[in-house]
């Protein structure tokens, strides 16, 4: 089955909202085997809504419509899917009841176009509205299908998950289950990556390979089709293991996790604390920590030494390490780690310092990074990061690569143990 | 002149995104007076996304495409509008070049994948890509235009806003000149604002006056058309004072500027440094005042001390305060922003302490915020934010507060000199 989504509303057209539907509607269409080849977004316009509809019939078996169902004028979704259709509308008795109460009990005044929100398409089947007024309609018309959806997001998701999702199963004839993963990988560019696996990522239909850059990390999605869930499940773990022989080692984790959210399971498990100094970074590593719930029995605090004078007062680094090396430096960035942990009592310290850019310092170019990581009773050690970014696309590449190193370093330290 | 906007990208139609590249040309088109009847969504499919452009070409002017400029084999739009245009492709030697240094730059491996992102059509005018590999493409053919950017956000909203827009003003043979100045407002709620503007927003057609709410601001967007730019831009003018003569109070700067922008700012207009505590903010404020170019003559840098510990210990705050007032007090927020400015001899401390949530603290509720304020040579004050946010939207709040409060004592002690 292939289907195509078609948002109405005029708000779209302006920019005024972005089309999030189309996202919830393709990841949960997705999930049951229905193919999606096209969204479409159409103003309240009659006959480009009717363009829309006869140009989705010609490529597509199923068409989702959000949107368009309100009380208003220019809510014109179920008047023309019902014409273009050659159907009547007809008052759905249960949405017209619901309308009616709500009136009363808030003790609002009715006008004449409420009525029209219980209206739904003759020889559909309703969805029903648990969150707002305006009923859903599923209908088959000769070999198609018409979904109408309400366009706010929190009518639309439920009645799809509910009611939406089981009409549209019903429909399909081979129970193919879907199944898809997440990997997600750090320093390593997607290029590269598409290099390494060229070849299972053109010769797969099934499993598909797929990789996406974003936000300085690449990740990969495999998806398995088979009518029994347990063989699309061992599928993706075959051609996870295939992928993961290859790019392994820059393999952090599954689906919506992060590199800040790795780091902090791991310091959890292992009840350890933290502290850190930054000086590029100005505070984002920190930040980013503080912005997780229940971060207090791990991060301890630190500094934000952006000039030199709060390295050697806040943090004491000595003022000849950066006469010497520099502020941008090994010894500098070992120092910081090692006095913040030390000055806090943390188990792990960690330091950020380098050129953020756009400007070269030090005669270093920007994107020279040194972090440092310093364990309690062990040498602190510094380790070099090149970038090549803008000075916000360095810093925040910075703290992941931190959050990298940090967690590989207490992976091997749990591989020793 | 109309337009289509089509994004492509098979991970819009799996749902991994949402199409939020289309919401933003919307609203710039919509700026430039270009109409949007249609978005299209496509996959990385060569035959779907020449049928888009077929269909595009019979109901637009001007196509124009997102994604599927990188260097993967799945990125395919500039082959597939060359090759629907019988045009060839051909490399832009100014981003071939910048292609090379960055991998020499990062020490990183260059695929033969990566010469294919700085190819460009011929004919057609390269649009740079100030932040990311793939220049976009601006050509017209026949009667039609057609505008190829990048899918990466971050890399197609400055290269539109910059290039792409100005492309598309020079083929406007348009008279009437759209003039318009976005208004900023914080500490003042979207519904207080529009009742107090309401006769303004409801009876002006020319200008329009159009409010908005979002991340915790109101922004009001006027716009004039006239055909003399001059006029226009005294139109605005006029609906500008009639506004702030109401609302003037809460208004702190136009368009893209930020309150830590304006504090920046002033900052730096009267030479004054500053340095930061942070307790619930963790960081935020000093990261967000590092993210701008040139901030080392200001921000001397600061504590992160989430946790007592780290304020006793590094920030010197008295036991005793905390014991009696707790960490979250008038108290505390004074002592902090004392100590912090008189630790690293600069003229202004700021400190931030208070519940994040989502739990209680101490007896105060989530979004019980104290901001605490140091000048050089007078006592330190400190003032109460209530906040009903997320944890990290009270977070965010509470860094533009202490924006706000500390820009609103600057211009107060102005006014005084």
């Amino acid at each position: 089955m292939k289907a195509e989504i078609i948002a109405v509303g005029t708000e779209l057209l302006l920019g005024q909202i972005a089309n999030t539907n189309a996202q919830y509607l393709s990841q949960q269409l997705a999930e049951i085997g229905v193919n999606v080849y096209f969204h479409t977004v159409v103003g309240d316009n009659p006959d480009r809504l009717v363009q829309a509809i006869r140009q989705a019939e010609t490529r597509a078996d199923l068409l989702i419509f959000t949107g368009g169902l309100g009380p208003t004028q220019d809510d014109l979704t179920k008047e023309i899917v019902a014409k273009h259709l050659g159907k009547q509308l007809t008052t759905d008795e249960y949405a017209w009841k619901k309308i009616q109460e709500y009136f009363e009990r808030t003790g609002r005044k009715m006008t004449p176009n409420n009525k029209k929100q219980a209206d739904v398409i003759e020889g559909g089947k309703v969805l029903p509205n648990e969150h707002g007024m305006a009923p859903g309609i599923f209908l088959q018309n000769d070999s198609k299908y018409y979904m109408l959806l309400p366009g706010p997001p929190h009518e639309m998701k439920p009645m799809f998950r509910i009611y939406g999702r089981e009409a549209i199963l019903d429909q399909l004839e081979q129970q193919e289950r879907i199944e898809s993963r997440v990997l997600r990988f750090f320093n390593i560019g997607e290029s590269q990556i598409a290099h390494e696996l060229s070849d299972l990522i053109e010769s797969q239909s099934n499993p598909t390979v797929a990789p996406l850059a974003g936000a300085g990390e690449v990740t990969i999605r495999i998806t398995a089709r088979h009518e029994q869930e347990v063989m699309a499940v061992s599928m993706l773990d075959d051609i996870e293991k295939r992928i993961l022989e290859r790019v392994g080692e820059y393999f952090y984790g599954y689906d919506d996790t992060s590199l800040m959210a790795e780091l902090l399971k791991l310091l959890e498990e292992r009840q350890l604390t933290i502290a850190a100094a930054e000086s590029l970074t100005g505070g984002l590593f920190q930040s980013e920590m503080t912005s997780v719930v229940g971060v207090s029995t791990m991060l301890l605090g630190g500094i934000v030494c952006y000039s030199n004078k709060a390295k050697i007062k806040l943090c004491n680094v000595k003022p000849e390490t950066i006469e010497k090396h520099g502020a941008v430096s090994e010894q500098c960035a070992a120092e910081l780690a090692s006095n913040v942990r030390e000055a806090l009592g943390a188990d792990i310290g960690i330091s950020f310092t380098g050129v953020a850019g756009p400007d070269s310092l030090e005669g270093h170019p920007a994107g020279t990074v040194w972090i440092g990581i310093a364990f309690k009773d062990q040498p602190a050690k510094a380790l070099l990061a090149k970038m090549a970014g803008t000075r916000n696309g360095n810093r925040k590449r910075s703290v992941k690569m931190g959050c990298y190193h940090l967690l590989k370093e207490l992976q091997k330290s749990r591989k020793i143990d």
